[in-house]
């Protein structure tokens, strides 16, 4: 029914659902203020979203109320989109005159919606070749590890931890250890497993609809304390997950099992595995340090989400939307001082699209067709602005747009999109399977820069030299004997010899 | 003096010192005799040498007094090489009928040789592409972290950790904690701090004779413990080396600075830093998840060293050698059944020549030459046999080597090059720069068939086929207007369009 309005100039906006809007900073607030502007307002009716400014400077003046209400709202709403944040360093703190130091918000986030999971994805612009060909999925559990740990420096003498049970049963050392060494840290920290099942289940069913071979990553060869994890996930793999993964040809690669991972291993497999196709859920820290990994190879962080699926406690799914860069400062310097910049807000869009599409999910029905044929035009505008060369500089090099450019781009491939009611997915298909066309002049000047006695045609010695030249020529085998190496061979184990 | 003697067909054999040598299993200990027999015993005296057969079943047979006597003698020579040996799974205990399951020998050695640190850096052949363009070091913290964490599963209820001081000064709570979970596990370990003047010292000494950039890893912006870590390195830096540092010109990328890198940058920049030469010193479980990125990046596990660094009561170094790979059991397996394999040995033999490089640099004098020449001239046959394309098939594809023949031909090139006496210099200088010939068969071939009309020259038409085909002919700008672009940007927002 929305269809034919989409035709007429005067679009009825869709009604977005709510969502929690947190803003930042920089260039990243700057950029998304030209896609509000452009790409959702004119398109989409947003007034009941709740929108927080979370500006390191909004923080200090409302005493970090406004990061309070941030996250009530989104324990409420259950869907909420975050631009990147400053945590504002000592420097940054006297530099904007700030009353004191504000943490980062990720922790109230993180605590406020019970932050089970941290998924991060690679991005994909089909026709593009960014780092893996297929996607990479990947979960690494929200809490727990170093990150909260106990410490203090301390010199020689005994540490000893204890538990007390909450039931009052007897307390229960959980270990003592002499340190010789006459400076030393000690750490303590906890990894709480309550969660670990809604995880597990998060994990599983987005490979499964991702259709990628799922992976649980944990030292736990020597951490044995990491044993837990991997039994948690394998048992609900194998009563919930494992029959549909099997009928979906998903285990192929791992004998038909769960296949468990040593986090070193993980490294290195990060680095073989580039058609990706793969999932993989782990501990806290080292989701920190492999979805890096993935990221680096994946081109840079600017093509990877980042996700926190927190729990309300009615149950419901909380999911939180953020790109995996920060505020590109660099680039926002440079703005200031007047210099164009080309900033690639496909991690922000995906993000944002990410959170309208949650929003209408919670809703369903109607508003998540409609919701879905939005954003689904949108994300063709962004791919096909991509494809044609129009994209950022950091894809489609020094002709690449500017970042107002490119936003305006995409701006009006969407109105075109939406006009037409296709979702761009015309030229989106058309476009990945069509070549891209021989530039005739400049072969024609290889050729005659080839064609030294200039007669029109290339000889066999021309040929040679110009493979030679384009480093594509076929070489030797190198077992072939070279002259030295025959020398070599042929000289006999002489004492004489000099 | 004994230059003259090399000449001869009679070597007078080179006396090595003495160092530990611990033997292992399968495929490495197979190769590991070949190399003896044919590499080291027809030039090299090696009765010193304290040999331990570290296999599971002389382990078991000895109660495993083998190991701690293989340790002892570490400690007194100071100077180890160990094969790869076998930690044998639950299953491998009952097939080879052992007594009970026997620990990973590495915490043993890391005790008995007071281990500072675990160097591990990339292999290099000249003139062959492997991974990292220049060399990169890591020196990875042997001690400490998790790898020793005393953990136990846990409902809610409260955590204490305690220390109680040596010097009986009052007992100070580490942290007090209230898990509400009902599943948690707790963990609890230290970083003892002591060793990590030396190993600042061994990384900075390192990094500066190779050239190379050193950056201290931790994620002491988080785990703020780490803090120590960071700023041992950065006093003994600003004290010692940086003056040297900035002398040979390795801060010009650091700003004349001793650079901190967050753990999880580090993933990245290991992936981005290909042309290498940098340094890198972590704490022990970041450094065993960098290094094997590292290693992948850098091709295999086969071409990074594994060196552990200890020191004797006494105050001298103990460095024990080992290659980065296990006992390869898949081509062990193969070869008990006959087949033929090619298995690279050029991890163990860079082991072996630093043990006895070591070996040789703790007597100095003449015997340090001497051996010099020797392990010289070793690896000039070694990386001459890759470059010559007889190395194994992992480098020089199915026409590669077998392990047996591999490992005679580098004997034979080493026993003419220590007969020639010039360590191969030659050939290996020389090689390097020679680009290999062109096949002029196979470009005629090539040219053959682009020649479609057989008239023996290539034309326009026959030479854009042959591009394209060739997938290197050069494409028009993607900014280039497209057919179904141009159609988009003509078609104007026309409400009445269909």
């Amino acid at each position: 029914f929305m269809n034919s309005e989409f035709r007429s100039r005067d679009y009825t906006k869709i009604v977005s659902p709510p969502i929690t809007y947190i803003a930042g900073e920089e260039m990243t607030r700057y950029c998304m203020d030209l896609i509000l502007t452009q790409c959702v307002n004119p398109f989409v009716e947003i007034s009941k979203w709740e929108y927080f400014d979370c500006s390191c400077k909004n923080r200090d003046a409302t005493d970090d109320q406004v990061l309070k209400d941030a996250v009530a709202s989104g324990a409420k709403l259950g869907s909420i989109f975050k631009e990147p944040t400053v945590t504002p360093s000592a420097t940054q703190v006297k530099q904007m005159g700030l009353k004191k130091a504000l943490p980062s918000p990720n922790g109230a986030m993180r605590k406020g919606w019970n932050g089970i999971t941290i998924s991060r994805d690679t991005i994909h612009i089909p026709g593009i070749e960014l780092g893996f060909k297929e996607p990479v999925l990947f979960d690494r559990h929200a809490v727990g590890g170093e990150y909260g740990a106990g410490w203090k420096a301390v010199g020689s003498g005994k540490l000893v931890t204890t538990f007390f049970p909450d039931d009052d049963t007897a307390p229960v050392i959980i270990e003592g250890r002499h340190l010789k060494d006459k400076n030393n840290v000690a750490v303590v920290y906890h990894n709480p497993l309550d969660n670990v099942p809604d995880l597990a289940h998060h994990f599983f069913s987005r490979c499964l609809e991702a259709k990628v071979v799922p992976y649980v990553v944990t030292k736990k060869t020597v951490f044995k304390w990491q044993e837990s994890f991997w039994q948690i996930h394998k048992e609900i793999f194998d009563k919930d997950y494992k029959k549909k993964f099997l009928e979906a040809g998903l285990l192929e690669k791992t004998r038909g099992e769960l296949q468990h991972l040593i986090s070193d291993a993980a490294t290195m497999q990060i680095v073989r595995w580039l058609d990706g196709g793969f999932g993989m859920v782990s501990h806290n820290y080292d989701g920190d340090m492999l979805t890096d990994e993935i990221a680096q190879i994946h081109r840079s962080p600017g093509f990877i989400t980042s996700n926190l699926i927190g729990k309300s406690k009615s149950g419901n799914m909380i999911k939180e939307f953020e790109a995996s860069h920060g505020t590109v400062a660099d680039m926002w310097n440079a703005h200031l001082r007047g210099e164009e910049t080309s900033f690639n807000p496909l991690g922000m869009l995906e993000a944002l699209m990410g959170a309208m599409n949650h929003a209408a999910a919670l809703q369903g029905g109607e508003t998540l067709k409609v919701m879905t044929h939005y954003t689904s035009s949108l994300r063709n505008a962004i791919h096909n602005t991509f494809r044609y060369g129009e994209g950022t500089r950091d894809l489609s090099g020094p002709t690449g747009l500017t970042t107002e450019a490119f936003v305006s781009k995409v701006a009006k491939r969407l109105a075109r999109y939406l006009e037409r009611d296709d979702c761009g997915e015309l030229a989106y298909g058309v476009k990945a399977a069509e070549p891209l066309p021989v530039d005739v002049d400049a072969v024609y000047k290889m050729f005659g820069d080839a064609d030294t006695d200039r007669d029109g045609m290339l000889d066999k010695d021309e040929f040679i030299a110009l493979l030679v030249k384009l480093g594509i020529a076929p070489l030797k085998e190198r077992r072939e004997e070279t002259e030295d190496k025959a020398a070599e061979e042929a000289q006999p184990a002489d004492p004489a010899a000099p």
